[in-house]
């Protein structure tokens, strides 16, 4: 073995998502821990500290110990889109890979609700309400973990036995200016904006957690960043060793601009029937396709870097587009579901002549008049080509030709045609 | 009654240390409301709110309900010195107006110590430490204080019950940018000083004591105004009359620059023999005695004018201390003790025709040149005058006269005479 295979994981790593690949020492770590690594390192955001991380594997694999990976959750209980999926997601690699998985429940601060009452969307939670959000949760993340190797706590479990004096003990073991360099601190601090001085124990809060549960690594959202990175420092002062952070980023929707959203309309919801399910992300563009494929697909790194050498060499990226779609249906429902959405999404699109791969394209609030549409769906270059074609009697609306440059549609979505060749699905606000 | 009646207590007040006396809307108020605010008004630093001060005596008189006046004590077992008196003082003129002394002591956080474990001087405190402590301390003060209306009681009774979710909510009822207000925390923010954020915790804590005793009043030194502003807050919060709030200015030491202090040597602490006491007092200077007559003097208004009026008539400044010198003589031993302490006083400085209010005055550290200390202790204008002076035979220290300007002083207390009638007692440190 030599050191030449340690590079080419990172090579194939995260084709769009991952700013920097994390970077760890090469040379000195067995095959398993540099698989282990590149599995890990996919899409990341950012891998905190690579190096550590990389003796914690080793470590793993001479004791047979498995890591113990946490993942807080605030007990709400959201329907799951698969933007949520993407940490979930890395969970199951860690699973895979033989690991231990905490879900720790925020109960204990959920119990108290926001002690300001300036945020009445945030009243608190009793623990039957909690309960069953975390069942919610559990049902539906369920179909990406493996159950077997998942724990659930909650931090009511230790944070009930503070008492006062813990509480100030652990409000000791951080400085005011450390908390206001948090991104969001500082920017209220300077607008001033309020920020209440119990929010600055929360983050003492989770890193707690971190210490309680003796973490060797979190995972986060990238906005989460400050509040992983305090568990290392309140392990560290615990004499334990600080726990790795690990953030993911969050996945653009289906229009491959805003992050995904149940808000935008952007989202693909994991409890979506297969046909809808399919032809959402049969429309999105051929570069957030790979992004996804990146974050979503459970393929190993070998068979996109393969589908990638693919699309070079001229194969149809629907075809490939495809395969991702099958898997992710696959997933959720089951395979017969996948197949079964495929021949409907083929039937349908060929019987209109509509190419089956339309892009959806988001334009401004109805109604809007059907130039201002063209252009700004990208289907002409200026308003003046749109009315030239409208002229031409070169435009459909869902099948049916435009005669009217005048014409205002309202919010809704339409199949759009311009000429032989350009479609868009556009969706009117 | 007219309004005219309203407008002398304030003239009377606090004839040097005031800054501002408080004003209280004039003509609303019965005699009785008038004469307790003069006294209570009676050298403060501040006095917030005066109008709502008055409201609360007003509504005393009427219900017969006492006010409740708290003082926050830190458990440590200081030897008192008169400096400490001067809130005690005022406590006793609250109790002599019929009201009700808390003395609350922070056991709590004594408890906990500094828990970042920087200040190793503020180790936690056991129980027992704590108790023998306040028995020290209440020893002291019950030389000034009417024991039959001061309650005793420990902030552990109800911090200890908040709790975690406490003591979230206790954070919850301040903002950052409101902390960072307070003086210190300004000056160490600005200057990269780190601050625990468990420091924060501390105000809070210090509030909610208020609001757990429901007081009426409290007291505390210049440098507290900020934690006692905070009970005024969390008792509007938790719908109770804010308390009102008094500080009380430093007394300055016998040398009447430095805030009186056991280490700067400036100090007449409680428990010094009556010679020794009475000879500090009779040292201080003419304008200091009329802040001690209004910070340490149990004497009504009334009097002090009338003593003001005799010095400005041309009485000897010299007889009116004795007379402040003796009352405090008393307080802390008796008549008969004060009595001697002035025949003696007189004795001793009769034989040596040495003044006896002889100017206490404290220059560098020894060994200095007599050249130096004479400039230092403002005998002579410079260093040249006070060679002067050794050459013509003018200089005597403790009664032996200097023949060598070269002469070395080590530290120590030295009687030093220029002339027929310049004299200093000079402490050399």
């Amino acid at each position: 073995m030599t050191s030449s295979s340690s590079a080419s994981p990172q090579s194939l790593l995260a084709p769009a998502a991952s700013p920097a690949a994390p970077q760890w020492p090469a040379g000195q770590w067995s095959q398993g821990v540099h698989d282990a690594m590149a599995e890990i390192s996919r899409g990341v955001d950012e891998l905190l500290v690579a190096a550590e991380m990389a003796q914690k594997l080793a470590d793993s694999e001479r004791t047979g110990q498995p890591l113990r990976i946490k993942l807080g959750l605030d007990p709400t209980a959201p329907d799951l889109h698969l933007g949520h999926t993407v940490v979930l997601n890395k969970l199951r690699a860690l699973q895979n890979l033989g690991h231990q998985v905490i879900f720790l429940i925020g109960d204990f601060t959920a119990l108290i609700g926001d002690p300001t009452g300036r945020n009445t969307t945030r009243p608190p939670l009793t623990p039957e309400e909690i309960s069953a959000n975390a069942k919610t949760y559990f049902q539906q993340a369920s179909l990406v973990l493996d159950a077997s190797r998942t724990e659930i706590r909650r931090n009511s479990e230790w944070c009930e036995g503070l008492g006062a004096r813990g509480m100030i003990r652990l409000a000791a073991q951080a400085t005011v200016a450390r908390m206001l360099e948090r991104d969001d601190f500082t920017k209220r601090y300077k607008a001033g904006t309020p920020i209440s001085v119990h929010e600055f124990l929360y983050p003492l809060l989770q890193g707690h957690d971190s210490v309680a549960l003796r973490a060797d690594l979190e995972l986060g959202g990238t906005d989460q960043k400050f509040n992983l990175l305090m568990g290392r420092e309140l392990q560290r002062d615990a004499g334990q060793s600080p726990q790795c952070v690990l953030t993911m980023p969050l996945l653009e929707g289906l229009d491959g601009i805003e992050k995904m959203s149940k808000s935008k309309g952007n989202y693909v919801g994991i409890a979506e029937a297969p046909d809808e399910m399919f032809g959402k992300l049969m429309s999105i563009s051929d570069t957030l396709m790979w992004k996804y494929f990146t974050l979503l697909s459970f393929r190993p790194l070998a068979e996109l870097a393969s589908l990638q050498q693919q699309a070079a060499e001229g194969r149809n990226p629907r075809d490939i587009k495809v395969e991702l779609a099958q898997e992710i249906v696959t997933r959720f429902h089951s395979r017969a579901a996948a197949e079964q959405a495929l021949a409907n999404f083929e039937a349908r699109f060929k019987q209109g002549e509509v190419p089956a791969d339309l892009p959806l394209v988001q334009v401004g609030a109805g109604p809007l008049s059907v130039v201002a549409v063209l252009k700004q769906a990208g289907l002409v270059p200026s308003t003046s080509e749109a009315g030239r074609n409208i002229d031409q009697g070169g435009v459909r609306i869902d099948g049916q030709k435009v005669a009217d440059r005048g014409l205002q549609l309202s919010a809704g979505e339409y199949v759009i045609q311009v000429g032989k060749r350009r479609f868009a699905k556009v969706v009117i606000a």
